[in-house]
């Protein structure tokens, strides 16, 4: 019989996630049972979230060592013990690091095959509803407006500045290193970048945003939070979508200094999100995204990584910030 | 001709604030010029507030070295050259640490004599209108929730904390020292109290909110702001009214740990206020504590220090947490 390879979580990191973490495994195929489905795994997302569900509860429950590793993916239905499904659907759901995952029918979402999978787990997935949904309901950006986005290389802020700009806003990304910098600039149409990288933060946030910053969308905490901080303007808002500077290290930093004083004096509203919360609108946000995505008035850029076998080094080079866009395995 | 005695702030505090940053003046009289108003005070409010004013630019320009100190006072028409007042009038407004100032009318407000002028100052001025909106309208209180609110012996907290009450709420208070944690409770309803002077606080808001925290009304920052980021709910609100714990130091602390990450975990959302950016709903608000204040609803306690000799060691008082409710001086 057929095996079903897989990714174990194996040990709790303490400082930096590394292949150590995780040893593969060969589990017998799964067999769906009564209203359930059997899925062949075709992409697996990589998520900066994947970091946090290992240290603790988060928006789900903890994941414990010996468990399968977390993550979403996209794939076909081999088998269906549903009327919902059939064989060949393509579906998405949280498969795990594995090649084939049995789920009861509710825990999948059925997809249109004129999307392509890679724009399904991305931009039409959890990331590009996060950046919506941060950005028009979290940040609310008024035409004329700067927009100020960190982790902009990466696979929410590559979507959510590109909503600032459809908005009418002057759009500012933070990313590591030139190449990013020049290429959310030339590629993504940013107004303007800095990079973190390169020290200098606060002054970079500066000259980058003449005006000030009227949103920040907040993928990563730590220098770039700070800097925003500074330079926000009266009734700035701060929309708090993740902290992945501070995610894979065993040492948090403080929080930023000048919370709660400046809050107070330039009345910011700094809210966090959870994608999930909004699900009530997820239709109209996926068909926003769609045609915007159709019309080409959006960039949704992917990198995958080839084979099943590179998921653990696809997540350290998550934190080390080596992907461009949306981050994937093909299975 | 009789001396207009002032208080002019004299040197900026690098540490505590204390009556060497001041100095008396005997000022000539004022005479009002052409639509302005002279007015002799009677009441000056003493606010934390009075302490950011002194460092730098805040919702109000700074305040130099030089300068009559600023302060919000009530008091009494002495002469008019403007059709809107008449000798004998109860106005309010920002007459400076003086006896006498002469103003433009648009700088004052006229007040009905069956109020009370400590309660003008207090609960239905700047700190009254400040619990108000700050509760309603920035924490959003719904019944059954719990309320923690710090500084809840002071002017903002004291009020702040009985709307909560009003609301439905279990209401929590943080204060310095047992006297005043029991009078909050046994004088003003709170349901319990954290003495933060008493150590462990984070423990002491664990016990005292069982079922978490639901919204924060931040008056001081600090350790109270620490322990309840890490007790708030879900989808909790802290409304950032103030800040005191930082105020008077010259090296701040780093701000909270857990900020952005628990923002984003538990969706809370933290946003700061300044009392003036609700004033188009001023008269609604006034009018709701005049009524809560007149059916006993709603106590709101005065601390009033007999002299203007007095006004340097009020405003050290004040930091030192020495007040029970509104500060104010009686000139």
């Amino acid at each position: 019989m057929q095996a079903n390879k897989q990714w174990i979580y194996a040990a709790k990191p303490t400082g930096q996630v590394g292949p150590e973490h995780f040893r593969p495994n060969d589990a017998p195929m799964p067999e769906p049972g009564a209203g359930e489905v059997l899925v062949k795994t075709t992409l697996l997302s990589l998520d900066p979230a994947s970091r946090a569900w290992m240290m603790g509860p988060t928006y789900r429950s903890q994941l414990m060592p010996g468990e399968v590793m977390a993550g979403w993916g996209i794939g076909e239905v081999v088998k269906s013990n549903s009327e919902k499904f059939a064989p060949g659907d393509l579906v998405s759901g949280e498969y795990g690091w594995q090649q084939y995952a049995a789920l009861p029918a509710r825990a999948l979402t059925k997809h249109d095959k004129a999307h392509k999978p890679e724009h399904i787990l991305g931009v039409l997935g959890i990331t590009g509803l996060t950046a919506y949904f941060g950005m028009i309901d979290v940040g609310r950006p008024r035409p004329g407006e700067t927009v100020l986005v960190s982790g902009a290389a990466g696979a929410v802020g590559s979507i959510a500045g590109q909503i600032g700009k459809l908005n009418g806003c002057r759009v500012v990304g933070s990313a590591g290193g030139k190449e990013k910098c020049d290429w959310i600039v030339n590629e993504l149409g940013f107004d303007a970048a800095v990079d973190y990288k390169a020290g200098g933060v606060y002054k970079q946030v500066k000259a980058a945003c003449p005006a000030g910053v009227d949103v920040y969308f907040d993928n990563t905490g730590g220098d770039v939070l700070a800097a925003a901080l500074a330079r926000m303007n009266l009734f700035g808002r701060i929309a708090c979508c993740g902290n992945i500077s501070q995610y894979d290290t065993g040492t948090p930093g403080p929080g930023p200094a000048g919370i709660p004083g400046l809050l107070v004096t330039k009345r910011i509203r700094m809210e966090g999100f959870v994608v999930m919360d909004f699900y009530n609108r997820k239709s109209q946000a996926e068909t926003a995204l769609a045609n915007w995505v159709a019309e080409g008035r959006i960039k949704a850029p992917v990198d995958v990584v080839e084979g099943f076998d590179k998921m653990p080094e696809a997540l350290t080079g998550l934190f080390a910030g080596r992907n461009f866009g949306k981050l994937m395995v093909r299975v």
